[in-house]
């Protein structure tokens, strides 16, 4: 389902960790060691941070490879920037339909409160 | 700090309810009762998410008015865009650089594995 999908990516970005991780990713694939390497963690727990990214489908893992690298899935940015966008216009389009109210008015008038219709 | 101000927002955003009332308050302004309205939940519970996506900064409520009604703070979405588009820019700039490599290939050989230098 999308919604579980989108709180799963947010969910998991929402730790500055695992946001370091993508960003790292973005520039290449990685192994686990890689990964943890610039943290003070233990592997382990570099490991639970990417079984998180890998249930939100934002990293994946080669099965076949003996070194297993981590591949950043950027596809799954378009699912949260999709709902980010929407919203983002919506708002936009209220407050420029706002100002298109306040272009309209005469320049010489004060604005005054919009007149009750069939009230 | 720019790193938790993040955390808050992608966190405040992981609930569907969350979002639910983050795309109902982009077509304007409404109050805790409206907002709770299509909900089986109390006005507490709503007044709970409300508190989380204050402090995320997506939204604020007016001090003055009587009905304080909650308002859309849009711009925290640049903070989420901007660290999507920045990562999303880096992984496609690494697949056209790859596709650039395959693409000068000469189209009569087969493509060879890259020869190692100073080995």
């Amino acid at each position: 389902m999308t919604t579980d999908a989108l709180s799963r990516v947010f969910s998991a970005l929402s730790d500055p960790i695992r946001r370091d991780m993508v960003a790292r990713l973005a520039d290449g694939d990685a192994t686990v060691n890689e990964l943890a390497e610039p943290y003070d963690v233990t592997v382990q727990a570099v490991s639970k941070h990417l079984r998180v990214l890998e249930e939100a489908g934002l990293v994946s893992r080669s099965r076949q490879a003996q070194r297993r690298p981590v591949h950043l899935e950027a596809g799954v940015f378009d699912l949260m920037s999709t709902w980010i966008e929407r919203y983002r216009r919506h708002a936009e389009e209220r407050y420029r339909r706002l100002d298109d109210v306040l272009a309209a008015l005469p320049d010489d008038v004060e604005p005054v409160p919009p007149t009750r219709q069939g009230a």
